[in-house]
């Protein structure tokens, strides 16, 4: 019986991956077992943030020591840039084992590569359609049948660069934008309507081109997408809970209706057995192996009814005042700040909210 | 017997002091009754904020419309800089009313204008000292006796030019600092171990000159102070509980130990008699007028035990940061960022945390 | 005969009208010739800087006790935001005044407002027409009959509002964009398209809406614009070569090929007769009276065939890096920064350079 | 007959190494030739600059396929980090090679190493006597024996860590500072004043601790240095014009005596063949193989007597507006910016400026 294990390891740099190294030494991480490494990076998250390629690097190196190529290769790497306010670097491991013990239903880990994609159907129907396949393949992998049962679906897809742009003018198609940042934004936004439709958030017939990126009352509640320029592909990482798992890990999620809509998130804690009457205290706490977040600035300008700045400051990105804002309220609730916040929320969760995730072990974790 | 008023007005820029002459011109605000107004204006809250400039100007022009000039000139008028993350741009228009009404005790107003000080006394034992007699000349002007009463305390501080340090030199006498910049935390440091000497938070035989700016376990739990360029003595409100006042306000205060403590704050509101189980309901939230604290990073570059980035990002400055992420715990517990986050909090709680004061109506504000 | 005069005074901040207040008072500037004043100011030039508006309002209330209202309304207030690297921030006062002496031609100055215009024309050929018809307007004020004679058009023009999206809406039309930000690159656009219009740069025919935001090949080399939210017409300052006028003045004008394209500059000063081996020597210096240039980073992320990264830097805006760069390769031909450097540059010389005009004194200046 | 030879490749990125590997491969660089490899990357040049570290991994992963592991440590890897305005982002690699052609006197270029230094000495006296030994020896090693044969030295210094400081201290000696980041611009300056000394600058009886940090009279014309984590001794890179070396390339330098004073650098051209009458042209640029220079906000303020507010800028660092200021400069007169202009002058050339040192071919490069 597979069981799943997430390992959040603190990082003293982008490139820091001695905690990992020694967690393998120790034996706490089997690095056959690895399934994908998620990062925390403290680079600025936009265009050019470097510590997430640099993390990459340095996590590629690492593996190469302890695992075969073929291996490696299967192992999605996620990068998200971006630690403000007080959030701290990190790393979450996930790793798939063979075990006997541990209680049942458990967390359980999928994961799927769609094909290689062709840049004009980047933020079009056919890219949503493509990752909803590739998220019913992850959970089959996962040995998920019931899309209630999955609570969190991380996508790394890819973007436009002038290359590929070129690539699809040469064979008389069009993309959906020749502005490569904009692609960004379109990919992850139909990667997410991607999820909604392997979940059953939406209906096929709600979903045509002009919505995507437009129509931002079509969400998902459990995607979380990044794009990066290094696939052409989809890398699909499906978390759930299945009795075919067994282990000390559980996992909820929770939809925040703006960024600092922290009830539902404790919520889910209580569902998962993690009371909280104010803050966790330190032996709740420990429990709560890996917290993840999309954090955004709500596009009317407003938070409650009153006048946020976050979109008019051309001095900071509001990708960034968001990560530190939703930090905070997130922080503010499970009792520190090592949590995977990331930003770029388009389609994830509705404007100016975000789904998160919980994943909590049984007894306690640290 | 007197009563004390609160409005919070929400800001559409520096300069709108529209919402403040419209409650004048309603009856809201009798202008004649005005002590002070703070403003959190969306400039980032450092040295080249003008945005604090630019409220102080279009608010003493409201002023000069409605009240005498030796009246007005009378009116602190506390700009904090910065409505980073969600935090939204407000006045805070405190006004002392003769009344009848109300319960009591009640909030009570005091304010202080101390002597002009020689530069060369910034930062040393003497502007503490100075500080003090003038938080109890406030606390007396108030009608507040007992230390324990006072919740809050804003101090309105100056800080070095060139022009005054030369003057200091001329006269054979050395500055604490030549560096401009550092005036000003220092100026902000002593004026705060000021408050904490007058209501007894330290000892007098605690205070000595390489204290200030140095040993930060020595702290205000209830000052917040602020240094400006436009003045060589102190501007002083006290807020506190008093007998001799009625109304229906109250205020309370909470020390944060680090910038996601947000339970003493729940306590508070507690005492307040406002509930909050989770975050605070529609209801709750409309009797919370007034939220006031200070953020910072802490110096230790931790968070609980996990690294923060603040204090190594040379993009964003560390109180930006600080004001976004603290921003975010509050309004995870309060129901909404339009509070009144301050950064520079040198001596004004424990390193990494901050005083709050939490203005509560005995009925629903809003 | 009418003579145009130029005055150069050094700000300390956004609001320091002292300089001007001074030489009125010393009789340098009669108030009452007063046509234009343009400011350089040091916010970030981008959405939130508030410096602008402060100057004007600090500029508005100096004003206002010179000179009669009716007048004062005529005064062309142009901030500027932005003086990276080195740029100094300056006032720039345009005067007209009625003289006897002086040589002939000289520095001619005419001014224009157009008619308000609709929301729905912004962006859109009816704006550049209107633009067109009050540049024309203004060299007829100026005496100028020949758009040869014309070296550099300042237009301030309106952007989009919410309020006014709406209105067109509510009208049956639809505007340009419903972006408020974008409609500022695209006012400023078909602004400079108007002027290159009017002096013949471009032909009617080549101009659709389409091309505006779009085909950088038409551009303007003598088009300086700005759009503000405080206005809904257009505000046309033109400045020329008239042997209507006399004095001491004159005006010249470069286009810059890209940011460091400073040999045109250097020609045009040779044709004003301020020669320069290297960068001006102290006595011709003294004879330049002022600079004005755009800056832009070029799209296509290329400069002389090395790349730049101005246009991936989500730290800081492209428009601050061309800025500071742009006011280097000037102040290095120049010998100071106190140059009129501004951004926006679309349609405004070609794809990553610029106009630059030069107005200087047939004696030393200072 | 020892000949050097500097290569300046593109970067795409600061991982980038293709183009260095493909010189390698058409046998341009031979590997074992090389003695050092700057590189300009693009990140902010300040604290939480992880672009250096990730170029300096690419780097030495590429060198590693090339020359064995004794030979590689030797290579010196100095990164300076910042790009800012139109700067582009390049590699310089310096190679020593055998040879008998070509004329003489030419280009030379020696290293050394210096011993640890113990943490108490860093930006003391001890460091700077430590520096001018190395230089001494670096340039026995190119065979410069007259300091004014020199005209680049290149230093990368050690700085203090919290560990470096504790050891000291555990020791019972106390460091410089116990301010890291303060630390970095004090081991640079020491090691700048180490090189005036060693060139005679500066006379050893000026040199003393009070006058690191403080005395910026003290300077050297022909240092450059930068701090990194990464050592505890110094690296040190000597270029200067020797009769013992052949080849086409040349060097000479110049001071700027503010990030303006571009004709220092108009002669140094010159005296290297390179005429620019105004901005070089197409031939004469291609001759010109590298520029390097060191930029700074001057601390008064001013520049030729006008403000600037790079100091004050709380928004972008100081150093980041003197990179793209003077890139700006220099710029205008190359004529076009893959130029090496890094920040953090302390020391090296007067306040405000700084040492430029142009190394160039007999013949056209490029």
């Amino acid at each position: 019986m597979p069981m799943a294990l997430v390992h959040r390891l603190s990082a003293r740099a982008p490139d820091d991956v001695a905690p990992i190294n020694a967690a393998i030494g120790s034996g706490d991480i089997d690095p056959n077992g690895i399934v994908a490494i998620l990062g925390k990076t403290e680079g600025n998250g936009c265009v050019n943030d470097f510590t997430r390629a640099f993390a990459v690097r340095a996590l590629g190196d690492a593996i190469a020591t302890h695992v075969p190529k073929t291996r490696a290769d299967r192992i999605a790497l996620v990068m998200s840039g971006g630690t403000e306010g007080g959030l701290a670097p990190h790393w979450l491991v996930l790793e798939r084992r063979d075990s006997e013990r541990g209680p049942s239903p458990a967390l359980a880990i999928g994961t799927a590569h769609t094909p290689s994609m062709p840049p004009e159907h980047l933020g079009r129907h056919p890219q949503a359609a493509l990752v909803a396949e590739g998220v019913r393949a992850a959970m089959a992998d996962a040995g998920l049948r019931d899309a209630a049962d999955v609570h969190f679906v991380q996508v790394k897809c890819p973007l436009l660069t002038a290359e590929r742009i070129a690539e699809a003018e040469a064979g008389g198609a069009t993309t959906a934008t020749r502005d490569t940042l904009k692609s960004m934004a379109l990919s992850r936004g139909a990667s997410a309507l991607g999820v909604a439709l392997a979940l059953g958030e939406i209906a096929p017939n709600e979903l045509n081109d002009a919505a995507i990126g437009k129509d931002f009352s079509l969400w998902s509640g459990r995607a979380s997408t990044s794009a990066g320029v290094e696939l052409t592909n989809h890398e699909i990482v499906v978390l759930g809970m299945s009795r075919g798992w067994s282990g000390r890990l559980a996992i909820d999620h929770a939809v925040m209706a703006d960024g600092i809509d922290v009830d539902p998130v404790r919520s889910a804690l209580g569902r998962l057995g993690v009371t909280a009457a104010g803050q966790l205290d330190p032996a709740a706490r420990r429990r709560v192996v890996a917290v993840l977040a999309k954090a955004e600035a709500g596009s009317t300008g407003k938070l409650r009814g009153y006048r946020h700045t976050m979109l008019d400051d051309s001095d900071i990105s509001a990708t960034r005042h968001a990560r530190a804002f939703v930090g905070g309220a997130l922080a503010g609730l499970i009792g520190h700040a090592e949590i995977f916040v990331s930003g770029g929320a388009e389609h994830q969760g509705p404007d100016g909210g975000g789904p998160v995730a919980v994943i909590a072990s049984r007894e306690e974790f640290r």
